[in-house]
């Protein structure tokens, strides 16, 4: 039978990630595709004890002590909030689809950048957003396709301002101030997405945007997948005061509180000081990883592609050189097929038909002794697919 | 400043389980007020190691090995499901989110129960729903006020059939099968939430209404917060195959996934035969604590109030003997500076003013030495009210 659902479902769409990553983890598949973490930069959790209180309900807001932490390295940030302005959530996935409730229904106007991360688009369109695409160039000079005024006249600018994801790009210093007194002055809603903050490989401007506001609102939020383990299923978000009270009943709706006992194993991680050397050397680690990927993309892409080194991150964002774009979603059969997962540019973008072929690619997770094998597979196939395209173009 | 939110947040109640729960756990507090299992029915997760797999990102869906012991549990209790069925949720809360995103939109009917479970009237809500009462007795006899016609007329009817949060009934078996006809007759979706079910203290029917379902579309959903711990955050739904591709969407939309250290803990515990003793004595003990808090209400509420012994479940739900009926969240705030919180019934109703003066009462959770302390208090407090409001209807 067929079921009448909600309006909303029309526009749900499957993410390419989930498909892709469920194809990824094969045994043999030398995975560029997903974002996660080296096995060997998780933490080693032994002989635990869970205590009774971490079994029980808890406060929707998280508990207490983790809190304290988390808004403690706010104010490190920048931020002028204590721990009753922080919420834990389930993942920093959660916090989007929390945001979402609060601000998104049919029509309302969310500028994004273009590319984004996939899976914001893919709440905000499930709640009805249309897209303004925001460039923070444009802000100095002018951008095709990005006017300003769409953008003040937004209800809500999403950004990932630090080693974004897809495209690794971080903010100036002077575009963070520049976009602050905009935000402030046109009392834009920002909602700033920051979750790759800790995995720099060279000195940068890291200061949220968001800490240097001053009376628009605001939302600022970060996970612990990145830094820890995505497992745990915790990130942190912060807002100006007049939201916090309406964030908190929206994650008490949606799943009464987060799990205690990761919260619990997370403040002893956070807590011993060999888990910060844990992080440090992560970071050494995916740097190490970055550059050996760098060489070989030089190997193997330079004539086929174009790419900026990532100064955090964990991702590489190709543009391939071919004279018309390429739809890379079409080369990804003939990858996994090779034995090779990546990203494909498309879904991150408002219109997929935007995208000019790109693809997103991994450095963190695989073995780095597996690095040329995949690349070298993936050059293959990207080869063959670009004399195709020149091929075609030729053609009368 | 002022901030534009999405109009569906006007709808959005602070649920006064938070609040009231917050208080409950003050220091000293005799709580009859949550639904929290016994601190010693709780499960000791001693010396445990974390695999790495489990702090990775995991599948949508839930874990495998989870998944199948959850599939095979249900095909016990009449459902032809396999674990391709079955979707792992960060608590049933969760749950409700996902279906009412599913199927809740600006208008669209709910039959529900009322009294019902509160927290799923505060998320379709937020959807806007429109609510029709339902009551199984109307599918024998009339109930004043509920219209059989306007049930059939809903896209969505919301039960929980066995133990009921809050008033602790329980369908016949004769009922089941009736309502299961009606709703495949009729084409009814049907949502069942079935947390309390392994929580009996006398034998009755429990068989699932959704098991019996051949043709309409479905959704049956239980947790492990009531029967392993509330703190693990995990649950599960299963679904007519029509609405699984949907739900799980929505499930990684909400959190990409639930909780991989959590699902393995849990897995250890569901096949570690001491387990399934504790779930016994838990039960035993719980049947214990239902009988002394009987005997305790008949020496202090006979006069003042009307009750059923719960046949399992969390929870007495008293009526009060008034002449007219009381607001009984007007009588909290003394109970709390007595020392003892209560949950008020007005906030189970559709529409608080139908409400006939009605308390939930927990069992499980205070410890049985002060329960006499605690109704003794609370009887005192009602006693003065139920005096007042006589005295106030003699009034010319």
């Amino acid at each position: 039978m067929t079921q009448k659902l909600a309006r909303r479902m029309d526009r749900l769409q499957a993410s390419p990630v989930r498909d892709i990553l469920a194809v990824a983890s094969q045994p043999g598949m030398i995975s560029f595709a997903g974002g996660l973490p080296a096995t060997d930069a998780l933490p080693s959790i032994d002989s635990v004890s869970i205590d009774s209180a971490s079994l029980q309900y808890g406060a929707s807001e998280g508990d207490q002590a983790l809190r304290k932490y988390v808004a403690n390295d706010l104010q490190q940030r920048g931020f002028d909030v204590d721990e009753n302005r922080v919420l834990i959530v389930s993942g920093s996935q959660q916090g989007i689809d929390l945001v979402a409730k609060l601000i998104v229904e049919q029509g309302t106007c969310v500028a994004v950048e273009s590319p984004t991360y996939l899976a914001a688009l893919q709440m905000f369109t499930l709640f009805g957003a249309q897209y303004v695409p925001f460039s923070i160039d444009a802000l100095q000079s002018e951008v095709p396709g990005v006017t300003l005024e769409d953008v003040l006249d937004s209800e809500l600018l999403y950004i990932n301002p630090t080693f974004q994801n897809p495209s690794s790009t971080v903010y100036t210093s002077t575009q963070r101030r520049t976009l602050a007194t905009l935000c402030d002055d046109e009392e834009i809603l920002l909602f700033e997405d920051d979750p790759y903050r800790e995995l720099y490989y060279e000195s940068c401007d890291r200061q949220p945007v968001c800490s240097m506001l001053r009376r628009t609102s605001w939302v600022y939020q970060s996970s612990f997948s990145k830094t820890i383990a995505p497992g745990l299923r915790l990130g942190y978000l912060t807002c100006s005061a007049n939201l916090y009270p309406h964030l908190l009943k929206l994650k008490q709706a949606a799943d009464l509180h987060s799990n205690r006992i990761s919260q619990s194993l997370l403040l002893t991680l956070v807590n011993d000081p060999l888990d910060s050397l844990r992080l440090q050397e992560a970071r050494a680690s995916y740097r190490a990883k970055r550059d050996s990927f760098n060489s070989l993309l030089h190997q193997y892409f330079d004539s086929l592609a174009t790419w900026e080194v990532p100064v955090g991150g964990l991702f590489y964002w190709l543009t391939l050189k071919t004279p018309v774009p390429i739809d890379t979603r079409l080369l990804l059969q003939d990858a996994i097929d090779a034995g090779v997962a990546f990203m494909p540019g498309e879904p991150f973008f408002i219109d997929s038909t935007q995208a000019k072929g790109h693809l997103r690619l991994n450095f963190s997770h695989a073995p780095v002794e597996l690095f040329e094998q995949g690349l070298a597979q993936l050059s293959s196939i990207i080869a063959i697919a670009c004399q195709q395209a020149a091929d075609s173009c030729q053609k009368p």
